[in-house]
């Protein structure tokens, strides 16, 4: 059945798009998280159209093999990770652009289009896509839809979810389903939209997504500011909140991030004078408004106490800045491999997960660098290992869970933007409950009755 | 088994929870939509908490009688209507705020709480919850949530969707589902908060929600502009959009919508002058740059043609040209009922749409009046006939129908925020077609098996 299914795949697309060489399937069969479990696929599939995933999608499902969709594989939760025997179906040729549409302020892709390539071609236009996942330079729109990825932006341009009208999605059954429209406002029934992104491919293959474009953002602002206490970092997150500020970045770095970053760029941030956290905010509010913007954030700064408050209107300047914090995870390879994890908090309790980062970090005896969004409280703290010591590879596992907990314990989300994949299912169950991950389970049985797509990840249908 | 059901409803809720006297349960048989049909209840039940919810749906199931969910009765699509022999479940004895979290910039609500309520709690801590459907001095979260309530607003902050953060939702069976959580970001299951908000009751009740609250804006500055002709005024609108401008409000009226708020406020629009369209704009931005937001919409207003551009900073001045747009309704009365349409079409097509409501009305022999929310190209033209003529009543139907296919071909949707309901039915069928409807029942069967819940609206099972 299986080796009849590959011919028939092969008919369909022809050879050059059914992968079968275990060589060569490796490369499309893991994303980027190490706890993942990793099976081996009877074949990678590399669709160039709709039609074509409807063929896959029926041949799948007449002979009972499994669908694992993928993007760039970039994913940091194992969602994309083969199974054994899968076929993996790959969207990455589907990556045309097919329309911007400047008078609606839309623009209509294929999943296979690279996240920067549309930041870039919309940019031309005058217009603005806002989710811009840390991996957005190689990540594809369909990966980021079906993990609802965020990024840097979403304090005030809110999440992938955010920004999309309308899908096409290819059905268990092989139908096209549309979802959505090209309004920016509609209510025409179920917000099925919505359902399928971030559901992780166990609904449907995404074949088209309808964007929501914004206006350009004014050049930004940028600001430091170095904390020598945790706590004080955190109230001035806590005040900038409650004070109705909405700066267009806001991110934190802990002292062992703040350090791997100035080994990696050769710079000085602060860590040698003893900084515990860095604060870097935005705005883009443009001219006056952003200057009064940046004013008020430092002066929040200055009263929660901070040793440095510095602030730039020069482009350059603020790159270089930012760069900082988006070099972490790569400078902390300086040290190990990196295990990043992704809880969010409500954002008044950031100082008392970062604070217990570095308890856990000392409990399991590992470096935890703690850098993340801290205008929406989602917070990467980042366990750095020897990976060829199973032990320490262990006493990581260890960290990562342990910081899940606290993050319930916070009342916060044992997943921020990453998602469940296959890392985190008994911690989704935990965090829903059993009602929860029964609803779950009675959707994914109406849409996907034979469990077709992405079987095993993040719930199980048993 | 229906008699019995009722002694044990009054079992549960006592005697002043269980309305059964047909001249009472008579006043929440129905919404404010002429259109739709209207049940005889068996019962009108009004529950205090949770637990009666939950009482009252595990009872219902037992009994095999329908509930249709309700909150103040202001909704336009019969959605909230009874059907015959089912029970009426009235949530506004459920109106406590429970938590205003300044914080974290939420709070914690019971569904029967009124906008406006919620809206003036939140203001007073400096914060905005922004969804602001024209009824929000009467209606109820819980049917904000349940038909995803837009408003004035939505054109810079969204949709009722767009401000929630999680539910709390009693199921087919009883029991109580939560969803989503109190962080601003989270990615932990399928977005079921989403799937029930705009869901109409057809699968659970919501029982309390968690809401994302604003910064409260600042003071808006408003303008108004006056065109002689409707291409013109479309001109601006698709202009303001290409411009990258976002406006805190939108609206547009035509000639008989400022013609009939002139008769009812007795003041001077520019109807007498001869405009075919006046455009309402606010910029809430603050300070400079609102003053900035405002002279680009002149400029914008000024070179589309318009005849008449003024701008205010004086807030009783703002408020009173934003009245002329809130009392086109009202005014309408003064020639008839009215029978108000809701459809959306890209921004570009506003022009379309309006120069074929105003043949429609002429086809039909009605004044049919258009107005709404230009910025989000969500409009409503609403017809005015003579209730006691059969005959007029069946054209005004015509033209409702009528104006909805014009809105579809133009790349549009047939609801924008009112909802499906009872009355849109077949047109949300053509609208998503037959797979969209099959994942609609196939999603409905999963969560509410005996249909127990709205059954018969917006969309039928069989």
């Amino acid at each position: 059945m299986a080796h009849n299914l590959v011919e028939r795949l092969t008919h369909e697309l022809g050879a050059s798009g059914v992968l079968t060489d275990p060589d060569v399937t490796a490369g499309y069969s893991r994303d980027m998280m190490p706890l993942a479990q990793v099976g081996r696929p009877l074949a990678v599939v590399l669709p160039e159209s709709a039609e074509q995933i409807q063929a896959i999608v029926r041949l799948c499902a007449e002979a009972g093999v499994p669908i694992v969709p993928r993007g760039a594989g970039s994913g940091l939760t194992g969602a994309a990770n083969a199974i054994d025997g899968c076929v993996v179906l790959v969207t990455t040729k589907l990556n045309r652009i097919l329309e911007i549409d400047t008078g609606n302020r839309l623009a209509v892709v294929e999943p296979g289009v690279v996240n920067l390539d549309l930041r870039t071609a919309v940019e031309k236009e005058g217009l603005f896509y806002a989710p811009d996942p840390s991996s957005y330079d190689w990540c594809t729109i369909g990966g980021n839809l079906s993990t609802n990825a965020g990024g840097l932006c979403c304090v005030k341009y809110g999440v992938t979810t955010d920004a999309v009208l309308g899908l096409d999605v290819v059905l268990a059954d092989g139908e096209l389903l549309r979802t959505g429209r090209r309004t920016v406002k509609g209510v025409a029934g179920y917000d099925l939209t919505k359902l399928f992104i971030g559901s992780e491919g166990t609904l449907g293959v995404i074949t088209k997504a309808t964007v929501a474009l914004r206006p350009l953002p004014q050049a930004p602002c940028t600001l430091v500011a170095a904390f020598d206490d945790l706590s004080s970092a955190g109230d001035a997150v806590s005040a900038v909140v409650r004070e109705g500020l909405v700066p267009s970045l806001m991110e934190i770095m802990d002292h062992t991030s703040i350090e791997a970053a100035e080994r990696y760029l050769r710079t000085e941030l602060g860590a040698g004078t003893g900084s515990a956290a860095l604060l870097l905010c935005q705005s883009d509010a443009g001219g006056e408004a952003a200057r009064q913007e940046i004013a008020k954030l430092e002066q929040i700064c200055t009263t929660a106490g901070a040793s440095l408050v510095h602030s730039t209107t020069d482009l350059a300047e603020g790159q270089m800045l930012l760069q900082a914090r988006r070099v972490v995870l790569t400078a902390l390879e300086l040290y190990g491999t990196w295990l990043t994890d992704d809880v969010g908090v409500p954002r008044t309790r950031i100082t008392e997960l970062m604070t217990a980062c570095q308890r856990i970090g000392e409990e399991v005896g590992l470096r935890v660098a703690v850098l993340g969004h801290a205008g929406d409280g989602n917070m990467h703290p980042t366990i750095v290992y020897n990976a060829a010591d199973e032990d320490e590879f262990a006493r990581a596992r260890k960290a990562f869970n342990e910081i899940l907990r606290v993050g319930l314990e916070l009342g916060g989300t044992v997943t921020g933007e990453h998602g469940v994949g296959k890392i985190k299912q008994d911690w989704l169950a935990t965090e829903i409950g059993p009602i929860g991950i029964r609803t779950h389970r009675a959707i994914k049985a109406a849409l996907d009755p034979g469990n077709l797509f992405n079987p095993g990840s993040m719930f199980s249908m048993d």
